[in-house]
């Protein structure tokens, strides 16, 4: 044991023992699912009396780093379940990017308050249960009754004209640009209005397109395939595109014969107060593919996003439909069919827009009482807060301060000298930590 | 009601009520997840009495078309948990194309005695624990466990050289293709050698590569981007790639400085008596990308697929990565994630190995005993089975022929005159089924 243990020599026996597994743990050579060897073996391993290793299993056991597991013994849990930060070894990560914050004010994760993940468990729980379908490669377009629910979804919470043979479902946005892309042959240009998707535009270079920055980019006489836009975020503010901006873009798409990509990212979230309908209803179904997703609705794992086709693809997509296999999980495709047909997506939304609304107040009227800013504003889509506030810190050492109090916000902008524009959401922060994280918002800007 | 009902005139009122109903739910207008009205509600509305009412859905619930749920009423279930066909109304889609057959020896679904749906689905509501996991969007390369538990298993099965970072999860092989595609700037030739997989082709010509068939169609001066080769089921016959073969491959791979796709397809299932370790592991990981898949091995709606970068990619991943996001199901990949380090996958590959090895033998001793075949082989990959038939009926007969007693094969070819070679696969068929379906099989080819 002398040999094992030197570098925790002074320490009683079974605090080595606990390090030495500590260390193991913590250092990745055992691994999440590992078992430690049993009392009795590890006792005739170290030739330590069985009492010691209990003592040091229970340590281990009391400070997360191994569950016991009855009548099995114990084993190292999932690496995000300890406490220690989730920092895989191999990936050569930097210290500063692996910043976990206190408070996360960037809206990039869901509100667990929020959503009912008993509920959805009972739902993917009755998937489990229809052994026949998971047996099954099931249908490359996407489940039927899932298209079936989506189209009747769409159609009464967005105005979308479909039908569920024009629905194809995929596992996030990317996945349906690629199928638009294929059905495409010409690929040229495509315009991405508002705020840039570098996510959207990485997979049309991808494919050959020339991507344009914004309608400015745009010299009148080359053909473009697709134009990107989000009517319900239309710019920085998150707020929705007007009518006129619609009707002209509508307009534009017809003249000159491409397909606008209408991405109605976070719409159940973004007519509080003036309920719009969709672009692809707008324009009866004709020259915009429709896509919508899933992630922010119910939980961002949730991979399930979908398209409604424009009308002029439909043929060439049933044309091509063969060569392209489902990428959406089938039992989570079943599970959400059976959401929506039992009215629990549109109980969630409700519940959801209230909870959000509610948070966003109570967001903005701390950041007015504590920072007292020059204006405060809730965007249309009812997750941000944005605020002009004036201080002698830049953007980039506002952020660093913030970053110290454990804060991270969604964006900070220089808006004139000494004068900042912060962006918060108060969309993943739950509710009862909103005043905390502004005293700290004010601490490590004012001080 | 005499209106409503005046088609089913004549019969009872009780089954002009159920008629009603009914033909309702099979023409659509009644759609799953969809209630019932109360036998209240019901029975006022159509000025019938409560038993009448009670008595129809009595008899549609005993004929499967609603499902009774207790203190809630009467709902229309799944299409597919009902006994009328699986037929969506809008697809227009012919008759002929919706053909299931009762006994499946195309080996296109997986086999259900085989799978232990229950254990799965205790794995699936692990990962539903983990909620503070699937707040988040996730690890877009997949999740950190499961890359880590990946690179175990085909380092120890495979002897695939990898480690977690060169190991990318996504949602089927298809976008594993692409991304690949993305990679690669030159997009120039792809070879695809041994069986077609048009699947596979279709990706690389839309990301604009020529797709040659077969090393014939190569000639020498051209630039090769990758070669798609699946070395575990290199012809028709799903036989195993020799290692001279394989040797010669990489020997290309290298002269060429092309990256080889080892597609390993069912690779669990082909090494009953040889095993051979992967291209990839040939190689030494530096000119071979390696793609795995878990459907087979457990539910053909599992859509996880992993690539291992070939170490020349890895650099150029690293940078990309952030534009790509993940597609497979979090709640899945963290679900296998511990399915594996828990060593439940060696296990069921074990148990589904030995189902699938008795099963081949069963059919082809019973092919032997019904049809006396001139020969009779069984694949090395387990799952097949074929055989050649002296007939006076041709290929295309035969298919009809089959599909008129209820069966579906894999393939059948006309090997010389008055000669068919036939494929029958034991994979997805029930042990029981197999008698029977040789039976039906001799039926179908002799009469």
């Amino acid at each position: 044991m002398a040999d094992l243990f030197s570098r925790y020599s002074g320490e009683p026996l079974y605090i080595q023992l606990y390090m030495y597994y500590r260390d193991m743990i913590i250092g990745g050579s055992l691994k999440a699912g590992d078992k430690l060897p049993s009392v009795r073996k590890c006792a005739a391993e170290f030739a330590v009396s069985k009492m010691t290793v209990e003592n040091a299993y229970m340590q281990l056991t009391a400070e997360g780093y191994v569950n016991a597991r009855s009548q099995s013994g114990y084993y190292v849990p999932e690496i995000s379940d300890m406490t220690v930060p989730y920092a895989p070894a191999d990936r050569g990560e930097a210290e500063e990017n692996r910043f976990v914050p206190k408070y996360d004010l960037s809206g990039s994760s869901a509100d667990k308050e929020c959503f009912d993940f008993n509920l959805w468990q009972k739902y993917v729980k009755y998937a489990l249960r229809c052994s026949d379908r998971l047996l099954s490669y099931g249908d490359a377009q996407g489940e039927y009754d899932l298209r079936a629910a989506i189209s009747e979804y769409a159609a009464q919470e967005r105005g979308v004209v479909c039908s569920p043979s024009r629905i194809v479902i995929g596992a996030g946005v990317q996945t349906l640009i690629q199928l638009l892309c294929s059905l495409d042959p010409e690929r040229s240009d495509v315009i991405f209005t508002g705020a840039q998707f570098e996510q959207g535009s990485a997979v049309f270079r991808d494919y050959g397109y020339r991507v344009l920055r914004g309608m400015d980019e745009y010299s009148s006489g080359s053909h473009v395939s697709f134009v990107y836009a989000s009517p319900s975020r239309s710019n920085e503010f998150c707020d929705v595109m007007n009518i006129s901006d619609r009707a002209s873009l509508l307009n534009f798409a017809r003249k000159k014969d491409c397909i606008i990509i209408e991405d109605d990212y976070d719409s159940e979230f973004c007519y509080f107060s003036r309920p719009v309908s969709s672009l692809q209803g707008l324009d009866g179904g004709i020259n915009v593919a429709y896509i919508g997703t899933f992630s922010r609705l119910l939980l961002p794992s949730i991979r399930i996003s979908f398209m409604v086709l424009p009308e002029k693809l439909e043929q060439r997509y049933a044309d091509r439909a063969g060569f392209y296999n489902q990428t959406a999980s089938k039992t989570e495709q079943i599970a959400l069919a059976r959401y929506i047909t039992d009215g629990k997506l549109v109980t969630q939304i409700r519940k959801a827009r209230k909870h959000y609304e509610t948070k966003a107040e109570i967001m903005k009227s701390r950041i007015k009482r504590e920072l007292g800013p020059e204006f405060v504003r809730i965007s249309d889509s009812g997750f941000m807060v944005f605020f002009d506030l004036k201080t002698d810190v830049d953007a980039v050492g506002a952020i660093e301060k913030l970053r110290r109090c454990g804060l991270v916000v969604k964006d900070i902008r220089q808006a004139e000298q000494n004068k900042l524009r912060v962006f918060v959401s108060s969309a993943s922060i739950q509710q009862d930590d909103i005043e905390i994280s502004v005293i700290l918002l004010k601490k490590a800007l004012f001080i």
